[in-house]
């Protein structure tokens, strides 16, 4: 079998070589030219062809003419043959969890999606029907040939709520019935492959730094507004994940203990003020209708009072919280995930004003972080589901 | 001149060998046995024995009957020779530039204290005079004989205030004649000799780490209370110092933004509430007379209620900080720092219970992280100075 010895190369290359070097630079950007391969790598155009001829007669990487990844290739246009992985050498299962759906995902070692299921469980959904519901997922794709699991490397599973370094969801807020289950055992058992859990957003974060907005970044801060506020930090290029998986709880930061009571058991949380939930209900209210958040960012553009001005408390609000980020870690990034996002300068001018207001060292002193949008506000936790596989075998990573 | 050829060996050992790693274990703890050393580093007794001999012979190592060390060493009284690094192989000079004062010491390579001139200046001192009288007590040292300059390895600084990674002040609330000022070119001017300076804070978690309470931690913040509110990171082994020198202020974390207007130009910070001077002028006003910090400790400790009430009050205030930073960092160990934390439990019990009311993760979740006082609370910022420079001397430290 082709795979199996196409997988062994990968795993034998030697550190710091021309071919290494250019494993991971494909399994970090995808497709790439060797004249891109070059640039990015700093080597020469002559070392690089016979690197890749090389590994295309070992079959470690393919020719591609056309391929639906997800990056932009700023080089695709020019003359130039694209190479990429060769997919046979492993397929990875990615698995998103959130409020009231499961998503999964077959990708190969590109990170490209080869097929992806949503299914809908409704909210406060248990294990047994999840797990069932992704096993026949996993089945279907099995059958239909989208996946065979002799190239499978693993399952990365993302989930709404911090999970210890064990595998344990530490707190129910989302999943309730997840709570205190340990999450990596229950997918090993039914999966029978090598299992890799995380927090969404820190998963999130695996996606911007291996192929988004923190490409090449050691420092950064994943900040993400969804109906939920939360986040990952990133220190010296490692993901900071807390000593029982509670780093990057921005939302539950209480900015009013004597605020209203949250999900969470705390009161007057960030996340009540900073998340689109309870202002979109002010502007439905407002509106006589129910409306969504896409809605509110349509009718902000379309300059209604209203909308703007729920975006821009909300930004307010969101800035307030990177501050404290700010006055605790100070890092030069910010990457704004979740679906506010999408409203764009509508919410980053406000939530920049926010910051500058409430950050010990303000725009006389130094420089400002930059704050910006995700690259992929609607994708990022499953991607990274992905990317905690690929992470796990070294051969695949940047070094 | 024996130092010279002393240090030259420091310089050349061999990485990994039993006499690194003797080395090593001496520069961090200061005085041990070679009984202490073999259980330290492992390696077996008669191993120790020959390299500490041979270490002995080329004066790297010498042995000592009373020395004058801060820190602790349980075995002290057991039989069994001290044995420390030779004194002559390095000298360090550090200074720590406080509120209206500065203090340098000389220290040798073991970070024992050898000579300390503490000289008051006054609140808003400047550059000029400061760096004058600390030539003056540098030549002192040095005509005394108690610091020889062929022997100095560096000066380390430790500042209050954020210092940018290029060595400027970055905000001047404590030191205002100060803030934009780069103060390792200052100091390199003045001593012609390498200078390395950092925040008054990550100096404290550079001797905790080092050689106090949080000896051995991969992860840990310091908190710090005392007439300010500040403190430092230690992810993954690494003090995070944040790209414009800004990270660890949890002092300015604004809790309220409607509240007072803080000496940083922001309001409601945290330090307003949790540091010991605003609570302690209220304290005073209470018993009609000027209280420093220690009487109120006495008070409280001899069951004043006011001096209770406010020690608890500020301890509530600061359990809400480190709930904020545990929600963002989730780090297993607090380090208690700053003249606050000689409250003891009366201090760290309102700290443990209003973390586990304001963090996310309750004590029925999972573990909490330990909260206890540091080691070296009255000198932590002027031992971390030291600190620094031994950190410079990759052969010195723990790798």
């Amino acid at each position: 079998m082709a795979t199996r010895r196409v997988r062994k190369i990968l795993e034998n290359l030697a550190d710091g070589t021309p071919a290494s070097q250019i494993v991971r630079m494909l399994s970090q950007h995808g497709g790439m030219t060797a004249a891109q391969v070059a640039r990015a790598t700093g080597l020469a155009r002559s070392t690089v062809s016979m690197a890749i001829n090389a590994l295309r007669q070992q079959q470690v990487v393919v020719e591609t003419e056309d391929n639906a990844m997800q990056q932009n290739r700023s080089g695709a246009g020019r003359p130039g043959t694209i190479v990429t992985l060769n997919p046979k050498a492993g397929a990875i299962v990615g698995v998103h969890m959130g409020w009231d759906e499961v998503r999964i995902v077959v990708a190969d070692i590109s990170h490209t999606f080869i097929a992806e299921r949503q299914i809908h469980l409704g909210v406060d959904f248990g294990p047994a029907e999840a797990l069932a519901s992704l096993r026949q997922a996993f089945d279907e794709f099995c059958d239909s040939g989208l996946l065979k699991k002799i190239n499978l490397l693993g399952i990365g599973v993302s989930v709404s709520g911090p999970v210890s370094p064990g595998g344990v969801l530490q707190r129910g807020g989302i999943l309730p019935r997840w709570a205190g289950l340990n999450i990596q055992h229950l997918f090993s058992k039914t999966f029978d492959c090598p299992v890799l859990v995380d927090n969404e957003s820190n998963c999130a974060a695996v996606a911007e730094l291996k192929w988004g907005a923190a490409r090449g970044a050691r420092d950064f801060v994943l900040f993400k507004m969804d109906v939920g506020v939360g986040g990952a930090v990133v220190s010296n290029g490692i993901l900071v994940t807390g000593f029982n998986g509670g780093a990057g709880e921005f939302g539950h930061v209480s900015i009013n203990p004597e605020g209203e009571l949250c999900r969470c058991g705390n009161r007057g949380c960030l996340e009540l003020y900073a998340s689109f939930q309870k202002p979109l209900e002010q502007l439905s209210r407002v509106h006589r209708k129910s409306l969504t958040m896409e809605d509110a960012i349509a009718l902000a553009e379309s300059g209604d009072a209203g909308a703007l001005r729920m975006i821009a408390d909300v930004g307010d609000y969101g800035g307030r919280g990177m501050a404290m980020v700010g006055n605790i870690l100070n890092p030069p990034l910010f990457v704004i995930g979740g679906r506010m996002a999408l409203a764009g300068d509508l919410l980053l001018a406000p939530m920049r004003a926010a910051y500058s207001r409430h950050t010990l060292i303000k725009p006389q002193d130094g420089a400002m972080p930059v704050i910006q949008v995700g690259k992929f506000t609607e994708n990022d936790s499953l991607l990274g589901a992905v990317g905690l596989v690929l992470n796990n075998y070294k051969m695949l990573v940047p070094s």
